[in-house]
């Protein structure tokens, strides 16, 4: 049997609507994934998590290689009982946060070794490493380790990274050892066709069950991160899952999907709660805005989440003047349900036949429109 | 009918079990209530707290006047449904806070000028002002406004503030306007006897439908608390309800209910769970200690709560060593669980006629006894 099967494809754009089995139970698609870098989402509770409507959660390999440390994960029996989460997990396989977040040492061929962020260790990461990593770590679906640039970097970097992406991939599938996970392949080249293409035919002919779309959401703009995915998505196999890795504010998900997108990571919506910006059915709100003092209503009359339930505007308002942690954590559970209703809307659409008109409103809505002003290109690490 | 009933009293000990009745409900004495300074308990959802056992919360006049502001809690329809606690809630007068945290301009009989610690407006506090903001919050249970001195203070500091807690208390008594709320006096006096006994004497006269005794807890050790408690908790009415205000340890609570209190708030169990210390069947454990990098059981064995339930104490130890919220709200939860346990014991064995026998036994435990390393004397706000 398939790992994924597609039960609805969009007749006028490459969305389509399916199911994704992992050892976790199955995960309906075009799905987002909060993001639990160090095996937690922010503040908020496994059972909260999952009466929001998460289906599947982030972590990271790098941070939780650093710490608690893999041995420690493992020897609990590990991340899904680690961090109390029972459904579907994807790690990340650190190449992103290797070449984002640490000094580098040394990068060639074999790998990479870099600085700890938190006490400056010198430390080794490569293909093999961070697969058996992952594999000891447990999610049930695991990334393959790659070479992320800068934005901005030159060509021959660009292409280098893809050479080495490519390379690093092979090693990966080989060294992978748990055949409960499910091994992505993540293709780079930035915004560069050729390499995106490239690439993506190298990564194919491995025979990888799914795949990933990385390097975008960067800086490069929304623009070219919508045009590189809609040039990207269909390079990859129809019949296998794709992600769109750290991607984005809702409009970047909608017009993704209408690439052929099935997957989404983002901090958007956590980090963003924590900041006190919460996403509505009227557009984001800035809830320290002195406008809120004495508003009685709930965050977003349409939401039934724990927060609109239970706290007022001004309530919230409130805990963010006084720095107390309920402000934080319940906007980010509100803005992790209103992500969970968005890719809802758009699974019902796809469904429906109407996916194509719904999306076109959307995008002109100030709920999802391109118009909102969360902080954007935030990738999926919540540092 | 009274509000307050006892319904067990120790034979061997002044301790006693009852039941208070307050407009949003009863409340089983001895109680623990758990410390909500700024209309949250830190983190704690009110469904949380509802479930660890709380049976009723405090929160602080002082820091409500300042943030959000009288007006904006009345206006959305009082503190319970600003802070989404249907249960009984007790507000604090705001004499402690005014004479602890804030700069003093000015006190006198009328009442204090203070600088506000948020933004350094110059703001009055009187006897009158107290009473009346606690009337608009609306809690279930109001306290007289008090002058709290430090506990080095000299004799004749001590005697003035003794005066003008007998004075502001009657000014008090005739302003509460609300008499859906039971509004209680305090006894001040520090460890001199005979102040407490003719503070107790003159608020006694004026017919309070309830006592607290202030003014501990506050530096002067555990000795001179535990003694001045015994002598002045039965200085008060025996049918009226009689609350220690801002105590304390687990030691200092079966002490005190060996006196013949009834109930207690504390910062105790919250702010040592915020820094990483569990309370435990066998005794404070500090999270953040490397023995448990990779202890996989619960916080406490013997604890059914939330985060014993859900997390290893190595997952809750990782939380703090990365900073995750989770750490702080889970130990802050486990934390009142034990607080309520033990409150839970104490009736049990009071009502068993057991009490001072078990006393004795849990004085002596590691759980309860008056070895632990908690950190002491922290009173009743959360700052």
């Amino acid at each position: 049997m398939s790992i994924f099967e597609i039960t609805k494809k969009d007749s006028q754009s490459n969305a389509r609507m399916g199911v994704l089995q992992t050892a976790h139970g199955p995960v309906s698609t075009p799905v987002f994934m909060p993001v639990g870098t160090r095996a937690a989402v922010k503040g908020i509770m496994p059972k909260e998590l999952s009466d929001a409507g998460s289906q599947i959660v982030l972590a990271n390999t790098f941070h939780l290689m650093l710490r608690p440390g893999v041995s420690v994960i493992e020897k609990s029996g590990g991340l899904h009982k680690f961090m109390a989460w029972d459904g579907p997990i994807l790690t990340d396989s650190g190449g992103f946060q290797v070449f984002s977040l640490s000094s580098i040492n040394a990068t060639d061929d074999s790998g990479t070794e870099f600085s700890s962020p938190y006490d400056g260790a010198k430390i080794k990461l490569d293909a093999t490493g961070a697969t058996n990593i992952q594999n000891r770590l447990g999610a049930d679906i695991i990334m393959c380790f790659d070479q992320c640039p800068a934005f901005d970097a030159k060509p021959p970097e660009q292409q280098k990274a893809v050479e080495r992406t490519i390379k690093w991939a092979k090693i990966c599938k080989q060294s992978h050892s748990n055949d409960k996970q499910l091994l992505f392949a993540i293709v780079q080249g930035q915004t560069d066709k050729q390499l995106r293409q490239n690439c993506a035919e190298e990564l194919i002919k491995m025979d990888f069950v799914g795949y990933a779309i990385g390097g975008l959401s960067v800086g490069e703009g929304p623009e070219q991160m919508i045009e590189t995915t809609h040039f990207t998505a269909p390079l990859l196999p129809e019949n296998k899952p794709r992600y769109l890795m750290g991607v984005g504010t809702p409009a970047d998900i909608i017009q993704a999907v209408e690439a052929g997108v099935d997957m989404f990571d983002c901090v958007m919506p956590t980090r963003n709660g924590r900041n006190a910006l919460a996403f509505t059915e009227n557009g984001p709100i800035r809830l320290r805005n002195s406008a809120y003092i004495d508003d009685f209503g709930p965050v977003d009359a349409s939401c039934q989440c724990l927060c609109c339930r239970t706290f007022s505007r001004a309530a919230i308002r409130h805990f963010f003047n006084v720095s107390e942690m309920l402000g934080p954590i319940m906007l980010a559970l509100h803005n992790i349900v209103f992500y969970h209703n968005l890719m809802d809307k758009i699974r019902k659409n796809i469904e429906n036949g109407t996916f194509k008109i719904w999306a076109a409103q959307a995008l002109s809505s100030p709920a999802y429109g391109r118009s909102i002003e969360a902080n954007k290109n935030m990738g999926n690490i919540e540092s």
